[in-house]
């Protein structure tokens, strides 16, 4: 599909990161044509090539979902309004951004509808039907779908008012089993988005004010864009009793007695494709990780015409070995672009490995491996083909990690002050670990005064003597930073 | 999950087809665990054994439609109301049926916002934006989503206000190259339906009034359940410029002048799985065609405790020889529970093939497959285990195929006049091929004398010289049925 052309029109150059970072973002991803603005306040259309890396995404998540014993399910998108009225924070949390359905097959509804915003009412409603003994325990389900938050502020793949996602749902014995879950699957979405997405993310525990409408405890793990703001790439909630009590997910124990169920959520969503984009693009475009990208290596035949059909069917037989091998691997042999064309519109589409062969690569038996990310070449002999450029996606997507954790870890300070965090947020940016009494006043103050929030309090961070507020002796150290 | 159980609760015995088919139907999918109704109107949750016959279902098509150049995206699920106003037929066919958000976000929106029934208009509205000249074309775009119509009727699976399906959606230069897409994408269905679901299908044209609100031309598939009722089962629509005329969807062709795209639509949905159980379950409960069963063999160890150890790690060896052929295999090894129990609750759940292992087996070197369409056993010798499996495998799908187009075959009739085919109907049931003069009245009539629709023109029938209504000379002849 040749469409991109249109889209291109409106991005004739990529704004440098420096000059203007959100700009930079908007032309990368039109001119990468991974999205549409559409015709409904907030909402994007997912193109081809951005819908392709949310399906590389489905498909590793779901593999490790199942492989946890989770199997999926779907439930209805309407939610009666009743539902929400039974978890009292959950309702004041989402309340605000809902979308409803006031009439529907010509009539007006008894009972308004909201479209989900996320599923613990529904899925807490069925779960009450389903469940009766310790022996039905655990219940372990996720669903893939749309969901509807109406917000005021939107960015594409990163906040937008309809967006994909999964929500994990279960149901266990006690409290113990739960919680067991609940890191369980904070830490497979560090494990994927470290290994897969080459995002080092900083895992931790929410604060009070921070946490999921609903949660007891809210985990996250939280990645720097290389504006230094955060991304809050996946969360996992343990719900205890709550949405438990709210409809009445009760089971006959060991010693026949009824008890409440410990529930847990957890979730990532398409503004995964968002953070993918801020975290590794550069001013050639997109850079993709080899384990997600659509297109790990793309072959481009050069020379003349005099020499093209031999080198074209040189490509054509490269290409074979590495299909046959599993790498996703494509052939450009498009005879009215330039070879040079082909090489900036691929670095832009952040194609991990370039492969190059022309006629003196065939008298030579040689083949030209180029890395997007260094930009590296590397002369290989085309009888190891396959194993040099496995061996050249391996190191590039840690190369990709390396140089993500080097970015977030330069731009990571200690911040003792309010003061001190205003003037690192407003100069070089980024994220700040700092003391904090516990306090919702002071972490109010914080947000007031810098506009950071607390991403998380980290699992591993220094011990800080004292709130960066009021002073007084610190609870946690939790780490600030400006958020999308 | 165990939760089955208390779903189980509420169907003690499944009702027999011939006492009550409805009954029968209702009773499989709750004993099977498939679904359970949910609070709201119409909407059904698919629990995880019938969700996994749709993923199943995805799997294999997104692959068919990849192969033939399609690529996934996803569109907003609200559609403004003035879009509907855009084409006239389509806003006729689908206004009964929308839901409306008409608040979201705190205020009434200014323009109402539906949820989509069907997405020619959003997208049609995309590709106005995206397509300018014929190197645009063709466009070839699928989408897998959840669509909404709010039916006065609903039967899970078969007709649910919210459903699960998917929407390709093409453009094309001119009217040969959009018909060769429309009957491509027939083909592919007709093809899934029979090479895997092994469901026989009539291919055909469907008549101007059954045919998709806006479409130039419907196509249909047709499948007859075992109560002699018919199911739509998938359609493709070649749409011509009616949509790109409402749309603007418009390209410069090769001599610089503007034409109006060609365009196409074609789905399936989540009635699929219904017509799955209808085609071909039998009293003892579902019976699922081997290759979209999620469990394709159940290996059950029997024989007293003292050589269970000996016949249980047997069963893993021989489980183990199937998972690395590809085969999807379980082991149900649960002490509490008697052989002759779980030979029941297997064949409820319609999983292929049954093998059984005990001590006289593991002596003579042997083991027992079963086949849960036919009842043969079979008794092979384990170091032929695999090829005996993947033989009995290939020859299910083949006798399911076989009984369901023997059944439908046996259930078709041809009916001369009006009568006959009422009397058809109210006694043996199926489908009857009429002549028919092609005026819409005729029609009509027989639906209200009869209750049965046109289901299609099949692209194979014996000519019927006269119309069943009027005895004019007949035009075409049309497969006559009552429909879900």
């Amino acid at each position: 599909m040749a469409k991109e052309k249109q889209d291109k029109q409106f991005v004739k150059e990529i704004t440098p990161q420096g000059e203007d970072f959100s700009r930079w973002y908007i032309d990368v991803i039109k001119k990468a044509d991974l999205m549409s603005y559409s015709p409904v306040r907030g909402c994007i259309v997912f193109k081809p090539d951005g819908y392709e890396i949310w399906e590389n995404i489905q498909k590793e998540l779901d593999r490790r979902f199942k492989e946890t014993g989770h199997r999926n399910a779907y439930f209805p998108m309407f939610i009666p309004e009743s539902f929400f009225q039974k978890e009292k924070e959950h309702v004041e949390g989402f309340n605000p951004e809902l979308p409803w359905v006031t009439e529907a097959g010509g009539e007006k509804l008894e009972e308004r509808l909201a479209i989900r915003p996320t599923s613990e009412t529904m899925i807490g409603h069925m779960y009450s039907e389903w469940i009766n003994s310790y022996r039905d325990l655990p219940v372990l389900i996720n669903q893939w779908a749309n969901v509807v938050r109406w917000e005021k502020r939107t960015q594409p793949f990163l906040r937008t008012s309809e967006f994909l996602w999964q929500e994990g749902h279960t149901a266990h014995e006690d409290e113990a089993d739960a919680r067991k879950e609940t890191m369980q699957m904070l830490e497979i979405y560090r494990d994927f988005a470290e290994n897969y997405l080459a995002i080092p993310v900083i895992m931790g525990q929410k604060t009070p004010s921070e946490k999921f409408a609903g949660a007891v405890d809210t985990y996250s793990i939280e990645a720097m864009m290389k504006d230094g703001k955060a991304v809050q790439a996946g969360t996992s909630h343990y719900l205890g009793t709550n949405f438990a009590v709210a409809f009445d997910i009760k089971y006959l124990d060991r010693e026949n007695t009824h008890q409440f169920c410990h529930t847990t959520s957890w979730g990532v969503s398409t503004r995964l494709i968002g953070a993918l984009i801020m975290v590794h693009g550069d001013d050639r475009g997109l850079a993709l990780p080899p384990k997600i990208a659509p297109t790990q290596v793309v072959m481009i035949p050069i020379g003349p015409p005099k020499t093209r059909e031999a080198v074209v069917g040189r490509v054509d037989e490269l290409y074979s070995q590495l299909k046959a091998a599993g790498v996703r691997a494509k052939v450009d042999d498009n005879p009215d672009q330039s070879p040079g064309w082909k090489f900036n519109e691929y670095e832009m589409r952040g194609v991990p490995i370039r492969v190059e062969l022309g006629p003196r690569d065939m008298e030579n038996g040689q083949v030209v491996l180029v890395s997007r990310i260094t930009g590296e070449k590397r002369i290989v002999q085309q009888d190891q083909f396959v194993e040099e450029v496995q061996k050249l996606l391996t190191e590039t997507h840690q190369e990709m990690y390396d140089r993500a954790k080097r970015f977030r870890d330069e731009n990571m300070t200690e911040a003792d002050t309010v003061d001190e965090l205003k003037t690192f947020l407003d100069g070089k940016r980024g994220f700040a670990l700092s003391g904090w009494c516990g306090s919702a006043a002071c972490e109010a103050q914080v947000k007031e005064e810098t506009g950071a929030t607390s991403r998380n309090i980290p699992f591993e961070a220094p011990a800080k003597p004292k709130c960066l507020v009021c002073g007084e002796p610190s609870k946690h150290t939790v780490v600030f930073g400006r958020a999308y």
